[in-house]
């Protein structure tokens, strides 16, 4: 591989020759070129990064993926793969002279198979739509990130997305049982199937979460599961944070898994209210819980009486139950709008990802305030609280020079926060370009080269999504050695 | 590497040098050297094949496992860990001037953790201890192969064991949250940990079933779940294999999820009935249910109606419901007892351990013994039927020369039955030395290259456990093409 620098290296690139290449793969409408076309492709849901790619190729098919693919290798020109363009972590942020794979035009779902609740799927298809394709029979799709109506399934496997109800059902890599990829030569491979338990490497569970650094999944096998004969979303509102997640530790330790169990600051409660009025949530209260259960009618009005209890335990003023499909849709309209609501109240906002044991989400709610008191930005707490997945909300505004690094870096000094409790930097939104000079607080130098000598067997030259996931010293200064060995396109 | 024959390597390694460096690390009383001591590591479960290795070390501590693979690396030995050796799969078993890396004095609980549900354990320690050391405080872990009661965590770990209760809860993966690894290389790095979303490549996920080929784990962290409130247990008798196998999937399509659902035909009722005399398995019925449902007690005795009332729409004769432990007991213990009721009733038997899809259930129990007729072999059935997962018990003698090569044809064609019906050829025994060769009826040669890479970039010299998984030309003839690129020990 010659290593030019960047400036001799975009002027030797024949981007003419590449674009026709693709356009005799995909036709020439799906090759865009104009440079007001590819604004739209400057960056995903982490918008304070962008970058516009050289060249956007929306293939329909496997085989026009790896003819693609094929290209890319020939002319070494690095490609990103993107689905929706919803992921928070910049996972699908373009680099310099790259080449932008979208999926859009892949959205068939291929098979649907009830009897063995599996469902296949292209990956431009929209997360909600595999429930909506087997909703009528009783079935849906678990993972549910609050893009769901906007967000693609080949985004989710990428990312390994979350959700409101990933505390009971897992996370994406849970309900993947077997990709069609094209791997970053070209090359076209199947992994995993449609029965659970496969030989081998699972190679499956190695590809969800790779952020398009291992390849491209252009089929995705998905396991759905049967609706609950009856469902109950209880909310409960408190006067200080520590009842409430006490409360939380106190229902999981009774042995009850909520499908899902959400956490409100009296902050957040306000600002949902004060945008979209569900006139439900007390703006007094310190914290509210919403806690959904899920399953047999018999089992859930049991837990729901238990749950209740609990919260009442705790110093719960109010416990309200839904039980009607609308009365559960207004209980859930505010938290499901939370984020957008923030974008109502502030210029700007900032979200953070971060896990932590369960049992130490009252530290670490209060060191957030004080972390917040300290870089002075206001921080809004909205989060999975039963699995201990925090999403402080930092606001901005960021038109005023100089509050983005600061709010990055308290951003920044949450995330160490989880570390050093033992947790995590990401909870479901992935490393992607935002989060990577973070890795190397969660790992040792050994722990970082393990994975890049994974990457470095799929991805040789650096061509699959450069620049996310792991630090670069470049980037992220000294600490990032592990890296030096490696190969990627940034070094061209 | 210089490649040398077998006859001259042998040879050519200082064995006395290699015992040498080994007593400095253990210490001599944990270096196996004398024949006859050897003798008990000739093989694993998989009796049928045997092979000495040249020593066994028995490390106590991550650091000792570390120093002795460098020394296996100093010296390019192969070098394979060792549970309790009750794998089924031969996936422990010796090759000629290997050595034994046993995990036996490696048995500690290193940290409980109740609030978190996380235990760590050494690889040494037994699957039932686990649950032994929580069950006090209202604990289990789930994953609960036959052999729980003498089988090891580590192996647990290398064969991603499932069990009776994996039906509802899932394979060892998904019980395994963080490893502590001694890479083939010697180096020591951490994947996971305790919580359970963790940025980067999902490591945790690709070693776990990775038998040993890609390094040992030396610190496994396990989640454990909450005892189940009320437990019943429902055995059912029909009089057709059809009738059973319908019910199975009647129960799954109502969307109840019993904590186990085993099936077992006439043949293995009677040779259990004649062994243990369990006096509950109706001797005429053709085939019987045992199914567990676990949960809240007004769950479960829904569910155990529920279930109860769709075994009788399907022609059941009787269905008995036991909810005291003692009569649960002495439902499952003859079902427990099934393999050891065979080796009572037959001079030898040979497992398979394949999975179909659930709904080709029936179709694949007739076609096995349209099979078993044809190659004059009796073919016990007792299996995890609420996941596809059977377990063919062929009865012979393994005195009588050819028989064992006659039952191990009926095995693959077994397999190959699997795997024309979408299903695979290891549901929770791994492969092992045994059915590597028919894993080129499962995977093409791209998606073995691309398990091989994998292979390659943490086992290069093909040190750690060799001869195992994958199929080589030697062993399996001609259509182990993918193999040739790669390096194994063998090839030395």
């Amino acid at each position: 591989m010659v290593i030019l620098d960047q400036a001799n290296r975009s002027n030797s690139i024949n981007w003419q020759a590449i674009a026709q290449a693709f356009e005799r793969v995909v036709g020439q409408a799906n090759v865009v070129q104009r440079k007001e076309e590819l604004l739209v492709y400057e960056c995903d849901g982490l918008t304070s990064y962008r970058q516009r790619p050289a060249l956007v190729v929306l293939p329909r098919t496997t085989e026009q993926v790896a003819e693609v693919v094929k290209i890319c290798n020939r002319y070494q020109v690095p490609f990103i793969a993107r689905g929706a363009g919803t992921g928070l972590s910049g996972g699908a942020l373009p680099i310099e002279n790259c080449v932008l794979i979208g999926t859009a035009l892949m959205k068939q779902i291929l098979e649907v198979d009830l009897d063995n609740q599996r469902v296949v799927v292209q990956p431009g298809v929209i997360n909600n739509w595999v429930t909506q394709a087997v909703s009528g029979a009783g079935f849906y799709y678990a993972p549910d990130p609050s893009s769901q109506i906007i967000c693609s399934i080949g985004g989710n496997v990428a990312e390994n997305s979350g959700g409101v109800h990933c505390l009971k059902y897992g996370v994406t890599t849970n309900h993947v049982l077997g990709l069609k990829l094209v791997l970053p030569d070209g090359s076209i491979v199947d992994v995993g199937s449609k029965v659970s338990e496969m030989p081998g490497y699972d190679l499956t569970g190695l590809f969800v979460g790779s952020e398009g650094t291992l390849g491209i999944a252009t089929e995705i096998t998905l396991r759905i599961l049967k609706t609950a004969e009856s469902i109950h979303v209880l909310l409960a509102d408190f006067t200080s944070v520590e009842a409430a997640g006490q409360a939380v530790s106190d229902i999981i330790s009774a042995g009850i898994i909520p499908g899902g169990m959400e956490m409100m600051d009296n902050f957040s409660i306000n600002a949902v209210e004060n945008v979209v009025a569900t006139n439900c949530y007390p703006r007094d209260a310190d914290a509210i819980l919403l806690i959904e259960l899920d399953g047999l009618s018999v089992e859930v009005e049991a837990n729901s009486d238990r749950v209740a209890a609990i919260c009442r335990q705790n110093g719960a003023r109010n416990v309200t139950v839904a039980i009607d499909p609308q009365e559960r849709f207004t209980l859930w309209k505010g938290r499901k709008a939370a984020f957008a609501a923030m974008g109502k109240i502030s210029p700007d906002y900032y979200v953070q990802d971060g896990v932590i044991p369960r049992t130490k989400l009252q530290y670490v709610l209060r060191e957030i305030e004080v972390l917040s008191q300290k870089h002075g930005y206001r921080v809004a707490n909205v989060f999975h609280a039963g699995d201990g997945n925090l999403h402080p909300l930092i606001l901005f505004d960021n038109a005023i020079p100089g509050q983005l690094e600061q709010v990055e870096a308290l951003g920044g000094d949450i995330l160490k926060l989880c570390v050093e409790v033992g947790g995590s930097i990401s909870g479901e939104h992935g490393i992607g370009a935002d989060k990577r000079c973070y890795m190397s607080e969660m790992f040792n130098e050994t722990d970082l080269e393990t994975m890049l000598w994974v990457r470095q067997v799929f991805n040789p030259d650096g061509l699959a999504n450069p620049e996310k996931i792991f630090p670069t010293p470049r980037t992220c200064g000294e600490s990032a050695h592990a890296h030096q060995k490696f190969p990627e396109a940034e070094v061209f």
